[in-house]
């Protein structure tokens, strides 16, 4: 049972989003912007990006919903996004994603432990200052996600394809919109 | 030096703040909501623990600016905002806020470090679920903007003076109009 009343029939994030409105708009605006908007890295792969973090923060709804969208946008990968959770050197992604990943893995635990080694691996496989950038703040956004998702105590559905289905939503209409057509 | 090429002249969470508006905007949305829209916790209430997580993550920026809005409301008293950073227990605020700083505490580390004993005891101090909530959130979100600006290798003014004369100007404009006034 989550640590404050939240409506019960809305899994993870969700809940907490519901009983919040001002702060959900915001955070969604976010996560929009980050993982939706037009930009170098494919959609695939800043989904990516959050997946991996959530699962180093071991957040069981996070991992599974953003595992499923990710999946969702690399043509319903399901074992790609999985080697990337538990084997990121032997996944079939770019090196440049690779060096991205570290540098996220690094800012999961710590801001202060990417080095300008770290940095320069990435630039080499041709990272630009927006992709660095926003790596560090996908990653820096999920520990927030995380935390917040943790922090109360939300449930988790169990049935993987709950998560293809809201995957699918997710990718047809957006972070923002799959919210607010729930508040409405 | 910054990982990647930022606007010099913008210390901290300003210089990629400046380099990527489009997340700017929801991200200052986000922290004047957490932080300066009316509640039941005082403003200098929710930067203490603004300032008492990112303290805990080693973030120069975030603790002296947000120790500082937090010194402001509080009527000056910086030595009130050491006392929670240092020695939290014997800081003279309430027995509500320090169970609050509590959870926030644990959230900082891992949301799934919260536990129902921890929550019962804000409770018993007379804490809402809306307290418990924007509780957590606000330590999530300051374990991203600590991530963000050190992830990034963003610099920090070292004198007090800079961060009390920004602090009234936040204090007094908010955190949305004090970032487009920098970028008009």
């Amino acid at each position: 049972m989550a640590h404050i009343s939240l409506p019960e029939e809305y899994p993870g994030i969700r809940g907490p989003m519901m009983f919040r409105p001002e702060t959900a708009r915001p955070l969604n605006e976010l996560v929009e912007v980050l993982l939706r908007h037009d930009h170098s890295l494919t959609r695939g792969e800043r989904e990516l990006i959050a997946t991996y973090v959530s699962a180093r923060n071991d957040c069981t709804y996070c991992q599974t919903i953003h595992g499923a969208v990710a999946a969702h946008h690399l043509g319903g990968n399901e074992e790609l996004v999985e080697s990337v959770k538990c084997d990121v050197e032997n996944a079939a992604i770019s090196e440049k994603m690779k060096a991205l990943l570290a540098i996220a893995g690094k800012v999961q635990i710590s801001g202060k432990l990417v080095t300008t080694e770290d940095v320069e691996k990435a630039r080499a496989q041709g990272a630009t200052d927006l992709e660095i950038h926003d790596t560090v703040l996908i990653a820096a956004m999920f520990c927030l996600c995380n935390r917040y998702v943790d922090g109360l105590a939300t449930w988790a559905p169990e049935d993987p394809d709950f998560y293809r289905k809201r995957a699918e939503l997710i990718a047809t209409q957006g972070y923002t919109q799959s919210t607010i057509a729930a508040l409405a």
